[in-house]
């Protein structure tokens, strides 16, 4: 592990949307990798949609190989047994603490002493989690957004247990995936993008349980306001474009209207209760016949490679090319 | 008004960075357009600035006639004698009521009584400021984003004496000008964008005076992980590719950590106190030297091309054509 490289075998459990894509993810970055099924049945269905995915990939330029290497270096497993050689495994099965307990455990008892393992959550305190293994030092929030392989997005964080080191060879790794990961030090909980996101999914659903707005005209103004600028730069470097002259009288007025609630709005539990997965079961809060559903995410696809290859152009990379001096964190003293 | 024609003069009052470029848009619709400097000094650099964004409106495509049909179609005033013939008036001075009070008398005194006004504010009720016209029925919010004549984005705002007809035709020059208006019926506080992006500065600015991340890690979660959906979708549409399995334990355990300050960030008061206008005179949150600023500037004209262009290809009329039955405001009931 501190030689870490592109061929050193990994594992990845729990193979839903998250989990299968992040084997694609891992695959293309070149390493053989173990796909561990936790849920009986759930074996078959994973390789034939990793595999589906790994076409995409490829669809989309990403695979330096033809697709037959990546699928010879995969391996579907529902044996614990298999995962023995692997120095890095990542935990993607469902948020629910006694059942991570009971897959870090059979992790734990089949890896080497000094393999690092990592969990997808980002709704349960990597502190909490790393109660669960024997080497708390090794164990490390890595949240991935979907698609894991065609995403830069990584967050690395650190639970009060976890070794710095070892979260800093995490972030190598992560760069040497094509993302461009922040660390956390500290567990807070939610870690950074969540809280910002259900900030907005407070704010929102409570407007429209109000009946001030739709859940439609929500998305079309963040689709149209938000996203005429994100791929570029985030929401301070934005400010930094706009001037700060208003942004005082609107701090003073808005802070004070906004939704502080701390109970679930009535309708996300209505989508739990209706066993609702949107497109993939065609209910969800917007409605979809089988037609709509495919072509949604076929358009979902196509968008994945454009917007992955406009974002490449203005990659950090290509800023510090682009932009003399760039420092991603120079900030002025706050 | 009625029979709203691309080549209807109209006026656009206060020539700052997004009266300046709000002209543009209407420039580019096939307006005439009045542009009235209110603020003594400003006409001379507002003429400049805005043949420069016509120049990047060409550059980028968006222009159907010569760079010099456009300039012959503008009129930058200090005179609100000459905006008698406009139909359309779009204010966009600055966030101060009694500043858009005298604004609006001295529009009122000049135009004829069936002339639509509309205000750029996003920080003051529309209900408030119709209180200043002698026709409030006929006053309306019109909330642009930056820059105008790249972005769809547009909130069309009733104040409560606003006639829902008058927001509606207003919708429609809305679509006449490229845009994807939402209509809000009822006058909330900071609409809907506004909200939502308080949203996530309360939350990130709090994170950041605890300690917890750093402005650049939140812009860089915030870039990577919305950056690569937003442009396509919303956030409830993204929640449909998601599924709904994890978000009730989120949301139980997410809501009650979220900061539900009033108070201004100090980060906020700070800029302000320092007279920072980011990018454009080198003190923002971000630190940048004349060369930074300027390489910063040009990135990110080149971004709004490549972004309009992209999401062209995923506008709601080619999710229209691409998608069967697509309806916008499809959503199944809650």
């Amino acid at each position: 592990m501190n030689n870490a490289r592109p061929n050193m075998p990994v594992a990845v459990v729990g193979l839903g949307l998250m989990g299968s894509s992040i084997v694609v993810s891992l695959l293309a970055s070149g390493h053989p990798v173990i796909a561990l099924a936790p849920v009986p049945g759930e074996k078959e269905p994973a390789l034939q949609h990793i595999v589906d995915l790994l076409r995409h990939a490829e669809a989309s330029g990403l695979l330096v190989k033809g697709l037959n290497h990546y699928v010879q270096r995969l391996r579907v497993t529902e044996d614990y047994n298999e995962i023995a050689a692997c120095h890095f495994v990542q935990e993607c099965v469902i948020e629910d603490k006694a059942i991570k307990k009971m897959v870090y455990q059979k992790i734990a008892a089949h890896v080497a002493d000094d393999a690092i393992i990592a969990s997808n959550t980002s709704a349960i305190p990597i502190s909490e989690l790393q109660e669960f293994v024997p080497a708390p030092h090794r164990f490390v929030g890595v949240h991935w957004a979907e698609p894991a392989y065609m995403t830069r997005f990584m967050e690395v964080t650190c639970g009060t247990a976890t070794d710095l080191g070892i979260a800093e060879q995490v972030v190598q790794l992560g760069k040497s995936w094509g993302k461009e990961p922040t660390l956390l030090r500290k567990d807070i909980r939610g870690f950074i993008t969540n809280r910002l996101m259900y900030a907005v999914y407070r704010e929102a659903l409570t407007l429209v349980e109000n009946g001030d707005t739709t859940l439609a005209d929500a998305d079309k103004v963040f689709r149209y306001d938000v996203g005429s600028w994100v791929t570029l730069m985030g929401v301070f470097r934005r400010m930094d474009f706009m001037g700060f002259g208003d942004y005082i009288t609107s701090f003073e007025r808005l802070l004070k209207e906004l939704s502080n609630r701390s109970d679930v709005p009535r309708q996300m539990s209505r989508m739990v209760a209706e066993d609702a997965k949107g497109v993939h079961n065609r209910r969800g809060l917007y409605t979809y016949n089988e037609e709509q559903a495919k072509a949604w995410e076929e358009a979902f696809a196509r968008f994945n490679k454009d917007i992955y290859e406009l974002a490449s152009k203005y990659s950090e990379q290509q800023l510090i090319e682009a932009i003399p001096y760039y420092e991603e964190n120079k900030l002025s003293k706050i």
